[in-house]
């Protein structure tokens, strides 16, 4: 995708797991990122030399225990010696635990959001997708909270003005359909009162169709900003996010990545069914924002 | 996709549309249905000409008042002298009022709902999916009427015993997410009271990964007996739905048709920006259900 911006670091907690020992190698060998490896050295060494990989481009912090590795890489994070957080072999939950400490951890004070991209061989661009991932059904001031940090995550990566696409079931404001109500009003609330500035182009509520293809718009008469061309698509909730994120990865053949942000810095949460490639991408991102 | 019963037969309301007329001449050629054109003879006449559409094969009952050619498409369909009724250059909603009128309509007293299928490069077989477009949220006695909607549709298909998934954004039920919740209860009734007979295999709550790529299932350790092999993807809301679909149809490349089911005959609602070739799927999927 990117090169990094000069010298970016990712913190890996617990960092014994080959997919992530694979995908730090290659980011490396890429130029995107270094990395700060936080868990047990005597088995990062172990699972590095099964897997082939040379650890000398490695930083390596000894700290065997699971909860002290996870606290010690969002420390790295937290105090700048690191740009992003990744998870290795831990449950989710224990590094979300240290990340989102009140004391430690790296919280700004946002909502935290996840931002997936797409490279698809059926649109001109990359598309971005939120939230499939952190929110399960958030309100209107939750869904303005989650536009803000894809919007403003966008901007980082060099999309001065991203069209966004708030997706419903259909193109038109209907009370039956209570999300489309919502999305009038954010889209009515940015166009009057400049909610995001000028820095984003948010039309809704719209039909996916509509959103990336412009053929679509003028068959069904859709005369928006976005239409046919939008950058990010945001999903009314968790079930809608996380099916069309599955859907384009998984059916549509799509390269992809994610990152959770909204925290301090951004936090790579790559499953173990992700590829090794969409490691990779989530990596790149989570330098770029 | 399929060949016809012997003499299956669409009755069109308001048929003066290029694009139904050539989805019908298509078929009538292809041998999978015939058709009623109801509607202003003159402007069919009209627009088959302007198509190139020879009207030969076609039987055409001139009623020129909209609401009445609707009322009358209906009756063709609910006394039995048609199979399927199709919705031509009128609103849904003025279609779906004659459908469903108590005394002359064609319910049957079920949920009408919305089935939709997909042939994808990236999957062995077709996929379907439930409910893109009917139902907006429904509660656990509506999901399970879809489902029962469904599961008989593609037992006309010949599908015996189809492997439904009950996506959601997750594998494991969670009180956080109610809908994972409502399916494993779903899943629990058909387990132990056989809820849809020995006619169906359904699992969930599923993310579609696990749905449609045995691989994640390994990845994951989830051992389902739809794991990578579903038939039917059956969606939490309308909104869910609606993406999933476009996904499918915009993004993946997917050949794709619909039908409105669960009336006494199927209903096909094909909007504008449904490509020819959807149309016919429809067509075709609507004599065979």
């Amino acid at each position: 995708m990117a090169k990094s911006k000069q010298g970016a670091r990712v913190a890996v907690a617990c960092a014994a797991d080959a997919h992530v020992l694979q995908a730090a190698d290659a980011a490396v060998k890429e130029g995107i990122a270094g990395f700060i490896l936080v868990g047990d050295k005597d088995e990062i060494a172990r699972v590095a030399a099964e897997n082939g990989i040379d650890l000398t481009a490695f930083e390596v912090e000894h700290v065997p225990d699971e909860t002290a590795a996870c606290k010690e890489a969002v420390a790295l994070v937290a105090s700048g010696r690191a740009d992003a957080l990744m998870k290795g072999s831990v449950d989710t939950s224990a590094v979300m635990r240290a990340a989102l400490d009140k004391e430690t951890g790296m919280r700004s004070g946002k909502k935290l959001s996840h931002i997936a991209a797409f490279e698809l061989a059926g649109y001109h661009k990359l598309l971005y997708v939120t939230d499939a991932a952190i929110n399960i059904a958030p309100d209107l001031e939750g869904k303005k909270d989650i536009l803000a940090n894809a919007i403003g995550a966008l901007h980082n990566l060099g999309i001065a003005k991203p069209k966004v696409a708030l997706l419903g079931a259909k193109e038109k404001p209907d009370e039956k359909m209570p999300v489309t109500m919502e999305y009038a009003e954010i889209a009515k609330q940015h166009r009057d009162d400049g909610f995001f500035g000028d820095n984003a182009i948010i039309d809704g509520p719209l039909a996916l169709d509509n959103a990336v293809s412009a053929e679509s718009c003028e068959i069904k008469g859709i005369n928006s900003p976005v239409g046919g061309d939008a950058d990010l698509l945001f999903c009314p909730d968790i079930e809608a996010g996380n099916i069309l994120y599955k859907s384009l990865a998984f059916l549509a053949g799509a390269k992809n990545g994610g990152v959770v942000i909204g925290a301090k810095r951004p936090i790579i949460l790559t499953s173990r069914a992700d590829s090794a490639e969409s490691k990779l991408i989530s990596i790149a991102l989570s330098v770029l924002f």
